[in-house]
């Protein structure tokens, strides 16, 4: 059945309800591209701004999972599970996590994106990896599975087509920040790529999408609902990104944070969220194994390596290093107080770690490294972080943005839990 | 200076004030394309649902008269008056008021549109004149103007093409309805075109676009502080639009009756509003004449034939005539208490006197006549209207619409006001 696209975007506008029928009919007749893209703008921005009811949330993502393939795992024996996370600044958790869950007993299917602005992206870390390549055939993609158990590619065409074309366009008509599309869009991928079970990292704070816990427990309390709604077991943990997660903030410095990680070490704030996903996915897997216990034995890093091999990468290849770097110190004695995560996401973003773009190249050497986290002792003329760029004209507006990022204090802070909330 | 369009797009969304350089930025970047239509819909969308302020609205209507010309009409020794209309059914004010304002001494220069939907366009009717064109160059509109003081003609491409672009885009996209932007799209039009003074007649009711009396004395406000800014003497008049003006609907019907009240007779609320509408155009002209003798005289009538004249029409061949008619009658004795303008409309609109895409043609002959009005005494079996096509197919639609528009009662209805206020 037909509808006039102006009669959709109206009912939007005014405040009212879609039907299922206006959902399904406008999904599908955008990605045909008979509801032109000045049309799905106008009603993007009505969504944003009126809002949808969850039923309306879940015929939308419903219709973006129906515009094109759903994957079938089946080939697969093990228990399938996946990790999203709404993005950090220094969140390399994917690179250690899915080794782990998989070395576990799991199979992890990580479709995963690039970054765009000061968040990064997992398939840019990874492309660090001399050889490592992101992109896989469907049927690639569901041998790495069954064989090694941990893939991290990017998502084929195949998978909702809808939300494709449609996350393009909200990213150029201001029309990202609505729950109930960030969800939607998220969800239909998760969905579409065939997991049986999901576990999500809704990160809160200066680092994060969603700057406030109300915004990401409401994003959080979605997913969820949709996730089960279709039959994905679905969990999520509201975590801090008021501070940037390691050390290591960048491309190649955050592959080498994973090793640590991998090996037994690591910094503490990495290990934790880590295990705390960890544990997660493996409980909703189905799986009476205890991923600290497993990290210890070495398997993750042997998981790790697999992966990596797999997909062209050679695990032992020395990373690239940058040619220059800049160490900002403290000016006094004390105790650091907070590094804020959106000034360092910013910085590393522009050291060449990110990209303005979807069409820009990354940096693999560039980004930040942190010598002090909140909580550290500090005193006057010690190292807090230091840039790292190929290109040194990068460094003066890095260093401006970043300079402030960092407070000292005469006492130390008080502690902060990492994870905040679990929604299940 | 340039900015990003998401910027501009997310300061309204987020309820913000627009800076002049940010409006005078984004219209110009539409204009010429670097802002594409899907940007400029969210932004619609945006300012539909947020709203504008003043100072916004007159930099946003400056920015699109900047896009184009501002006609200059020194060349004419006469002061110049134009009046606009919101749109209704059987508003056909236009027809005499434009001779009639002329022979008082004044140049109109009227730019019109096309109708769409179910309210007619005055190029509409005219175009039912055997010969008469719509288009005219410039010059031939500064020498109409000069040598006969009555022009009704198009607009060109090159006023307000920024309003033209946008125009089209509100149109497909649900962001009509927004007073911000139907002011300026107005007055855009009206200030380049370059008219020394103006009339607006905002129509309130259920044939009017405006439904409610708040809404239009909002737009009314809006648009004459808009004519204030620009030294375009401006004055608005509501007047009602819940039943229709006259008793012809449609095009060559509204041409007739029109020529009837420029000589002397025709329905009396189109002789009232006409010259309600004339007394404020000749006043804001500053000429001191009374266009109630003036119409009496028969110059307009003059007028009236040289202004269809130059521009190709005979105002004496016979108008187009329908081949169907079909009568509906009174059931019972009594008064007419309603006549819905709505109603009449669409089923004019039907029968094929408007259409329903730009590219779609119209029918001259095709229309509603009225022969009972609200408070008109009827006998059970008196026509109370007449529907008239040239294809019988259209008359079940539109009688299915039409049937229900006229109500009769015992008692006869209260007097309503025509001109319901003004604002200065």
């Amino acid at each position: 059945m037909g509808f006039a696209a102006v009669d959709v975007i109206r009912t939007k506008r005014d405040g009212r309800v879609l039907s299922d029928a206006q959902i399904d009919w406008v999904v599908d007749a955008y990605t045909a591209g008979d509801v032109a893209d000045e049309q799905m703008s106008a009603l993007a921005m009505a969504i944003l701004l009126r809002g949808m009811t969850p039923a309306e949330i879940a015929r939308w993502t419903a219709a973006m999972i129906a515009s094109g393939e759903r994957l079938d795992l089946s080939a697969v024996s093990r228990p399938t599970v996946d990790k999203h996370s709404t993005g950090g600044v220094g969140d390399k958790i994917t690179l250690p996590l899915t080794p782990l869950v998989a070395a576990c007993g799991a199979a992890v299917p990580q479709l995963s994106g690039r970054g765009l602005g000061h968040t990064g992206g997992t398939l840019d870390k990874l492309e660090a990896i001399p050889g490592w390549r992101a992109s896989l055939t469907t049927e690639e993609f569901v041998t790495q599975l069954r064989d090694v158990g941990a893939v991290v590619c990017a998502a084929g065409d195949g998978l909702a087509p809808a939300d494709r074309k449609l996350y393009a366009l909200r990213d150029v008509t201001a029309t990202v920040e609505s729950i109930p599309l960030i969800a939607s869009s998220i969800m239909s991928k998760k969905i579409a790529e065939g997991t049986g079970a999901l576990v999500l990292d809704v990160k809160v704070g200066s680092g994060a999408f969603m700057k406030s816990a109300a915004d990401a427990r409401e994003l959080a309390r979605t997913m969820v609902d949709l996730g089960k709604a279709h039959d994905v077991a679905t969990v999520a943990l509201l975590t801090d990104m008021s501070t940037p997660l390691g050390r290591a903030v960048g491309n190649a410095v955050e592959v080498a944070e994973a090793v640590e990680v991998l090996a037994g070490g690591g910094p503490s704030d990495v290990v934790e969220l880590t295990l705390a996903l960890a544990d997660e996915m493996v409980a909703a897997a189905g799986l009476a194994v205890d991923p600290s216990q497993v990290l210890k034995s070495g398997k993750a890093m042997d998981s790790w390596r697999a992966m990596i091999r797999a997909q062209g990468g050679d695990p032992q290849a020395p990373l690239p290093v940058a040619r220059e770097t800049e160490t900002v110190r403290a000016e006094r004695d004390g105790f650091v107080s907070t590094v804020d995560a959106l000034s360092i996401g910013v910085a590393a973003w522009r050291l060449g770690s990110g990209r303005a773009r979807k069409e820009d190249p990354v940096s693999a050497s560039a980004g930040v490294v942190l010598h002090k986290k909140p909580g550290d002792p500090v005193r006057a003329g010690e190292p807090l972080f230091e840039l790292r760029t190929d290109d040194a004209s990068r460094i003066p507006a890095a260093l401006a943005e970043a300079v402030g990022a960092v407070a000292v204090s005469e006492a130390a802070p008080g502690p902060r839990a990492l994870v905040m909330e679990r929604i299940a």
